[in-house]
């Protein structure tokens, strides 16, 4: 399938399409799915893992990737009993185009920076 | 670069990741990237082409998809004029992966209404 079929098909169904896309492009879910890709993890390893997410940010996003299916729950027999997270299947084939999206980000943060700054200096002029 | 290499990258940055994630992830603004992507629309043309857009938020989607850099607005000389949006290079470099995840969402759809209906079922009966 080629990019611009790929559209067409995204576009068919824009309001269920987004309704996934408002879940799984959120920040805290992206980052939360490439770090769960490198293996499971404890609520605390995850936390320590991304920087500036807040104990409830976390306990909410967790909890709505574990609703999607994308993110899997185990209680761990050990005392006191502990809860690891990790990817289910469906979260695995998600993992790879959030990774790509992540990757964009990372690979382009300098140019939107420099974007934004441009933008804001023309438009300063302009409404001024 | 595998993909564990690839989510170290990401996590590196979180915080302005994060930020790149949070324009970039959100729903309107995938799915007028995917739009875009089939060639430059005018403004109209894009709102009815994305089902549920109101005419205030295509405005602030194509605004800060411009400040980023992503979208460019040209000003056509015509009579009334016209305003036609396109994809600047860094915007066609991002739609590949945000085609890829609007692509994995409109697949996906199904299992993740299912797994909500199991969770919701599964919390409903702990809950009460």
């Amino acid at each position: 399938m080629g990019m611009t079929d790929g559209g067409r098909y995204v576009l068919k169904d824009t309001r269920r399409v987004g309704r996934v896309l408002t879940r799984v492009g959120d920040k805290w879910s992206v980052l939360v799915i490439v770090l769960l890709q490198l293996g499971p993890r404890r609520f605390n390893d995850i936390k320590r893992n991304i920087e500036g997410i807040s104990q409830q940010m976390l306990t909410r996003t967790l909890r709505a990737l574990e609703r999607d299916g994308i993110v899997s729950r185990t209680i761990l027999p050990s005392s006191p009993p502990q809860v690891e997270y990790a990817l289910t299947k469906l979260g695995q084939s998600l993992s790879e185009p959030v990774l790509a999206l992540g990757k964009w980000a990372c690979d382009h943060i300098g140019e939107i920076d420099d974007a934004q700054s441009r933008f804001d200096a023309r438009h300063e002029s302009i409404d001024n």
